[in-house]
Formats: structure tokens, C-alpha cells, sequence
């Protein structure tokens, strides 16, 4: 079974909005819902669900039409930067899923959201039509406020929709990506400065590490500041690396860490990879976990059917 | 499917009478063979292999009448605390099945054996017919050179078989028990009265958790010394608390950690509360784990079939 991840992230973060976008979602046979978190500081939700690609491509197409007439970008503030009400709409693959796969995923959604809805859109990452389309942040530079200028420039011309900003829900972004850890540390400090710091110690285009990117942030509310991070090979760059290096940057202030959370679901072999180091395991390979080795053993048909 | 685990422990380090008796479990259709480790200071092999009962106790029949022909316990010597030849045989539920399915394996087991060997066999764990019985240290007090004397006693007497050492394989003990963590931690240090002091520290008769066994001994051909542990709930007491007593005990002789390794399977869950005590995520459930709530999904035909 071919299994796909959509994680669309829309700018609101009002309840109200957040039901009946989640609802659409969940009204379409075929997909689970993983997760769906959002927060008035970011105003910004992010949804997670998996299915086959042509059940969630049509899930994701249903959500996208109500947020397009829900939220109003001229009057959206948030901290994360944006280009339009469904503003960045990524396909993952999961399970026997090629990156061509999700492509293909980015290009029909893409295609239909524009035609149905008059909302530009553009592709990035593996789906990206040029090579400086692939980073996202390149096509938002100037966030929606700029987009209306911007979008006249014949480099930016959009991949799908004509090059005019929808009037009130901006452009969209859509492409497909490998599976990547979104994960967050909280620091006992409210003073954001120290946060950022930290954010620029670990962010690829700041000589930090090279598969993260990071910001930091203020959490008001619990007078507390954040480092969140994406990271986009887990791997390479494993999580226990860049907590210590967190630890160490913050040392510097006498600053803790609180806890921290994964944005989104967590990746099983990014918790190994911690586990092992802590424990100091040299070697630990799947085969050497119990559930892990008994699933795929019943898989290949190893105890009889 | 139900599916159960066996890890039979053979009181042999032979390399000649390892290839034999990992043969005859390699020749029964529907076992999968996990693990098997095997080395001359505890001059014993520890086997782990899982499939469905009837199955799993047919290839350790075979396994264990191989180990009965072959290995002679007059001339055994070794660290770890054997009764026989077969010393050990536990069962233990994997997968859709219960303790008491255990139980039966370990009761057809045990009879088969007696039957066919003339090995007196005991019963420990959850198939104990006694309460004194479910202790295996209660039921292996003065191991093989004792067994001939204390196997007279009438509260010693066998469940399965005469109450008589068989001549050169003694008895064998079986039973049922729930997964649990066999796991090692190196110390740099060749003093074995170290690694023995902190063995008593975090074993369960001496004051330490309350599920855990650990014995301290020396790995001469590293120089090293080891705390070998088992521990029968590292739900209660997760492996990173052991590790953390570990080091602070170390600390006091200024002997650091080596490394770790799991003996037998890793248990999964016992790993993922280890990452998520090192990253302080406060509640990392499964169903965050991304290949792990895809499972489960998949199991419950959320995407049809």
C-alpha cells in the first residue's frame, strides 16, 4: 500500500476556522488524521494526515477551498512569515511512496486549487519547476505583503493560476519533500534575544548545522522563549547533536532547557538515534528491536499467513 | 497471530556445540531465529527465537535433546549459575498472546523433555506450581554440583520427571514470564570489585530498583570490567535511571562508561523512554511515532485494503 503525508499549513488561528478546516479534512473516507496544532503567536495551524494520494489530495483540496474563504490575509498578523491563507501545502512520502509520487501529489493539487479558486500557485522543493524555487523561502520572500508587486516579476511567475494575487488569500505553495522532524526546545529565559542567538548557532545559513533551520521565539503566555527547528535530514543531523549544542549555547547565559516537543509526528529513527547515543549503543539497528524485527518477519510471510 | 518468544540458555560456550544446536532451531519451519550470544565466561549460549507455539516448542525440543547428547556438566565451569545443560527455558508473550499461553508451552515443554531425556524439569516464573518456585534463584540454589543432594528434598521435588540429576545434564528449569531487558554496561575499569560494588547498588535483593538483577564481572580480554543486568519491568524503572545510577556511582572511582548493549532484542518501548528522557519531552506517546501510528492504522484498515 502506497501511503502519502500531507501537512498543509493555513494562517489562521482561529478556533472557528481551525474546526471547519479540520472537519473537511475528516469528512473524506481514506485518510488519518495524525495531528493538527496552531497557535495565536505564529497564527498559523498546521495540520498532519496520511492516505493514498487520491484520497488526500481530495481532502487536502476541500480544506484548502474553506480556508480560502475563511481567513482574510489583510488582516493577518503571525509570526511565521507567509504568502497566502493556504500558504505552504507539502507531500511526503511514507510507505512504498516515491518523492515522484508526491510531485505528482504537488502538481495535481496545485493545478486544481488554481483553476477552482483563481489563487496562484507556486512549486518548491523536489516539485519546483527552477532550481531557486526549490527553497521555499525564496518564493516568500516579501511574505504576502509584497506578493501583489512581486508576483508581476517574470522570474515569479506562478506554476499554476495567473500571476495575480488572490485578493484576499495571497498565493499558495505546494511541492514534495522527505519526511523531516519539526521539533522544538523551550528555554527558561523570556528574554528572546538569547533565543535568537541560540536559533542563529544552529541555522544552516548562519554556520550552524547544515539539514536545520531554526528561529527564536518568544511564548509570552509562559514567559518562556523557543527554539523552533525544522530539520530536514534527521540522520545526518541527529536530534541528540543539536540538544547538546542548545544546552551548550544556552550554558553561556545560564540559561535551562524547559522540555520540548516534536511539531508534527515524531520520526521513529530520529528517537533511536537518541536512545543510542545516550546509552552509548554503538550499533543499534532495527533488526535489533523486537516489535520492529517481529512486524517485519510477519510481513514477509515468515510465521505462515 | 499469536505469536511467542523462547530464549533458551544452554550451558555450553563451544563454538562446535553452538552451530549444532542453533541448526536443529534453524531446521523447524515458521521460527524465526532473533538472537543467539554465546561466550566462555559465562560458558554460556543464550538463544532467542519467536513464532507460533507449536512451533516454538517443537524447535526447542530439538534444540534442547541436541544440547542433553552433547554437553557434559561434570566438566562445566562458568560465571553464571546453571543447573543443567538445558538451564533455562522461558517463554514469554510477543504478540496477541497471553501469560497463560506460556504457561501451556512451558508445561508441554517441560513434560516432552522429561519424557524423552529422563530430565527432571521445574516450573518457575508465572507457571510455578509453588511460590518459592516462581524465584529461579530459589529453585537453582547450589546449582549443578548441589543438584544431585538437594533434588531429594521433598520440597525440591521435580514437576515433571523423577526426582534424579539426570548424570550429565542435570535439570532443567522452565516457566513463563513477561518481556523483559537484558542489558550491559562497560565500565573502564579491570577491577572487578567495582563493577561488583555497583552491581549490589542496582540490584533488587541489596537495595537498588526493585526489577532489576545485576552482577559485576570482568571481561579479561578487554580489560574491561561489566555490569550485566536483567530488568523484568524497565516500564518501572526505565533504563535511563539505571544508566544515570550507574554513572554516579561510577563517578566515585572515576570510572567512566565504555559503552552499552541491549543482550538479546532491544524492547522498543524501553528505548523510546530513554529519548524521551534525554530530549525532556514530557509525554511521548506511540501514537506520535509516525511509523507506529501508520501501523496501527494500516492493522485497522483506516485506507481499505
Amino acid at each position: 500500500m502506497k501511503l502519502i503525508e500531507c501537512i498543509p499549513n493555513f494562517s489562521t488561528s482561529n478556533p472557528k476556522h481551525v474546526n471547519v478546516i479540520i472537519g473537511q479534512i475528516k469528512q473524506v473516507g481514506g485518510v488519518l488524521l495524525l495531528d493538527y496544532t496552531y497557535d495565536e503567536y505564529y497564527n498559523r495551524l498546521v495540520v498532519s494526515f496520511i492516505g493514498r494520494t487520491g484520497s488526500v489530495v481530495k481532502a487536502v483540496l476541500k480544506a484548502a477551498g474553506k480556508a480560502i474563504e475563511l481567513i482574510d490575509m489583510n488582516s493577518h498578523e503571525g509570526q511565521h512569515p507567509r504568502l497566502g491563507a493556504v500558504d505552504v501545502v507539502p507531500f511526503i512520502p511514507i510507505r512504498n511512496a516515491s518523492i515522484d509520487d508526491c510531485v505528482e501529489a504537488a502538481r495535481e493539487f496545485g493545478r486544481s486549487l488554481a483553476n477552482k479558486h483563481q489563487v496562484p500557485v507556486y512549486l518548491y522543493g523536489a516539485a519546483a519547476s527552477k532550481p531557486e524555487r526549490r527553497d521555499i523561502d525564496w518564493i516568500r520572500r516579501g511574505e504576502y505583503e509584497a506578493l501583489a508587486r512581486m508576483i508581476k516579476k517574470p522570474e515569479r511567475k506562478p506554476d499554476f493560476g495567473e500571476p495575480k494575487a488572490h485578493p484576499t488569500a495571497g498565493a499558495t505553495i505546494t511541492g514534495a519533500r522527505k519526511i523531516m522532524a519539526g521539533f522544538n526546545v523551550n528555554l527558561d529565559t523570556p528574554n528572546v534575544k538569547i533565543a535568537k542567538k541560540i536559533a542563529r548557532a544552529l541555522h544552516a545559513q548562519k554556520g550552524g548545522f547544515a539539514t536545520v533551520k531554526a528561529i527564536g521565539v518568544e511564548i509570552p503566555e509562559k514567559k518562556i522563549t523557543q527554539i523552533g527547528m525544522s530539520i530536514t535530514d534527521f540522520e545526518k543531523t541527529p536530534l541528540y547533536r543539536i540538544l547538546e549544542l542548545i544546552k551548550l549555547e544556552a550554558a553561556r547565559y545560564n540559561v535551562a532547557i524547559v522540555d520540548s516537543e516534536f511539531c508534527g509526528m515524531a520520526p521513529l529513527t530520529s528517537l533511536l538515534d537518541v536512545a543510542a547515543y545516550y546509552l552509548k549503543i554503538a550499533d543499534l539497528s532495527e533488526d535489533r528491536i523486537m516489535e520492529i524485527a517481529v512486524q517485519k518477519a510477519i510481513e514477509k510471510g515468515e510465521f505462515g499467513d
